[in-house]
């Protein structure tokens, strides 16, 4: 499961959606803002984006302090320490708990839908939303081996990978834990909802992992772009689905803000994947190419690899290997694989499921102000810099 | 986690509790039954045993089955693999998924207070609580490297780590989606206490790894006492609180029902504890003395090492270095914990505990005819051959 990375400024894309949904703008959250090519009314979308995130924060975090309060001992220590509330000896941090953009889909949905009542009705469910995020984020990172989350040192580097597993599976109680003590009449069927999506999400996880394990030649796009979907569009499609549930929204518009959620997941992935290729470092805080040295089965390199060009037969020949410093030149590989299509896909793919997004939004929410919020924010997880 | 181990066989224990209530009796479930002494009554109280585990599995195998194949494909191959029922390969197994004793609990706990309606509502809720079970037992068999689970390898070492710990991330999500599902009126009181056990469930597991990492001399019997109550009486005592919420009991009783299940649960715990270090190993399935061989911190042990006699200070010092069959013979070792109190206390513990289990169960079911099938549950998790 990847985090929202932090500190990538916004470009001009070069492909589709209509210029005013477009993946433009520039980000005003916590980072520093860097100079580019703001405009006047993706600058408001951009600090629309900001305050909708400040705000949900501010309405989750007691939520979530609360909960992870009523953790056993050991099992909240570790949990304040994964959520950056903590350090390791038990001693207060200033906190880097993410960007918690989940929690804000829960309750920006909630408003779209339901206005200001089913937002303040969603509180313990965006909370909700956010544990099983987070649960994901401790397991992912002890199966991956991942040692840094939010710049600080993964849990299981500090507390070993049995607590950590099991701090994970506390979070999973407690997500769920909070939507069966929640009296609204929603909170059943969210239950059943944020449950199927964790279900989603272990398989997402399981296939990336037997992806990677796989000849690079035996992996197809369409399996691909499904374990994406699973890992990462399952949930924020589960976030914009409990805010409708909490709404009291019509079966057909929940079904319509999950599908909404989806199809901005896969698109907050495909620019990921674009950037873990051609993302500049000092935006990204990674070695440029480091998905390339690492050989990782990303979206644009299996768009390359199964592309029938030349390239392809080129990049498959560079994957055969383990990524040799010495040997390999890896912007010359990132050309490679751009070469073959893989970047020009993978942004008409995330321009294409963007349009879709905005399709189900439109269905779901057709006034444009009660639409904004989720629109702001879908462009907010989409406009990074590549 | 300790499932409850298979084979042995009953005699008559040495302590305490009344004589109709005593660890007394031959077991008759699927194995094969040993000559012990066995008595008219009791025999009759094993046979209700066996009956209502096996009544209990009908009722609750069919749940399962259904709601293991709700999940995604790869969560449900190894889900299927773990219960039994289906070899690594995907081919179908005559399954060997336990004996379902926490199940049998839910239902006949809701029998006791709410008769076969409340039997008949709560068969999700039992299946729930058996697949909260398993995952435990999953995430358990990674985290203690154990390689064995009902005679079979475990999915750990069939599946690969990460497979295990997401199979058993799908079984706790789809204990709690069972619920989440289920239009009894009681399913979200019952979601809400199953999280917070999976929660106690965490830190037992914890705290059991802690103490075993920690000398010998600094581990007390509280905290010990504690841990396996957390641990192992934890789940007993929902499992029996789940059958009584799903039979609409007043909160106090659902409240005696979780504690029988935890009292009767410890007093498993001890005598387990006890087999693990003079078991026969012809009924254990296990070497003689395992248990210490592993400087396992088991109850007897820890009550051994904390007794301030001789004894304790000899066994100290064996503790004090790792196992060497050249040096250390474990028969005289066992009898170093026996000259200690070590036994005669974990036996005098079970008793105590199952003497306060009865008196909560005649607390929520007065009646001895309806509180038979919890009776004879009880008693069949702790009558055990030492």
């Amino acid at each position: 499961m990847t985090e929202i990375r932090r500190g990538a400024t916004a470009t001009r894309r070069s492909t589709g959606t209509p210029e005013t949904h477009g993946f433009i703008g520039t980000q005003r959250d916590e980072e520093p803002a860097e100079s580019s090519g703001g405009q006047g009314p993706v600058m408001a979308e951009g600090h629309e984006a900001a305050t909708l995130l400040r705000e949900s924060r501010a309405s989750v975090d007691p939520e979530l302090r609360s909960a992870i309060a009523s953790l056993p001992d050991s099992m909240r220590r570790i949990a304040l320490y994964h959520f950056g509330w903590q350090h390791a000896d038990g001693t207060p941090a200033t906190g880097n708990a993410g960007k918690a953009i989940r929690p804000a889909l829960v309750l920006t949905a909630a408003t779209a839908l339901g206005g200001p009542t089913a937002r303040a009705a969603a509180g313990r469910a965006a909370a909700a939303v956010e544990l099983a995020h987070n649960f994901t984020l401790l397991h992912d990172d002890v199966m991956d081996r991942d040692v840094t989350r939010r710049h600080r040192p993964t849990a299981w580097t500090v507390f070993g990978d049995a607590d950590a597993i099991l701090a994970g599976d506390a979070l999973q109680a407690l997500a769920l834990r909070l939507l069966a003590a929640d009296p609204h009449p929603a909170s059943a069927a969210a239950a059943a909802r944020l449950s199927d999506c964790v279900m989603e999400l272990c398989e997402g996880q399981h296939v990336d992992t037997a992806l990677e394990g796989r000849p690079p030649g035996e992996v197809t796009l369409d399996e691909t772009l499904a374990m994406a979907e699973a890992k990462t569009g399952a949930l924020l499609g589960c976030a914009c689905a409990l805010g409708a549930l909490y709404a009291g929204a019509a079966p057909e518009d929940v079904e319509a803000l999950d599908a909404f959620g989806r199809e901005a997941g896969l698109a907050f992935q495909l620019i990921d994947d674009v950037i873990g290729i051609w993302g500049d470092p000092r935006h990204t805080g990674k070695p440029a190419g480091a998905d390339l040295a690492a050989r990782k089965k990303s979206l644009p390199v299996v768009a390359a690899l199964t592309s029938g060009t030349p390239a392809a037969a080129e990049l498959a020949e560079l994957y055969a290997a383990p990524y040799d410093e010495d040997k390999e030149d890896l912007e010359r590989t990132a050309l490679v694989v751009e070469r073959a299509g893989g970047r020009d896909w993978a942004q008409a793919q995330a321009a294409d499921r963007m349009a879709r997004a905005m399709q189900e939004l439109a269905r779901a929410v057709p006034a444009p102000e009660a639409a904004g919020g989720l629109l702001a924010l879908a462009e907010f997880v989409t406009r990074r810099s590549t």
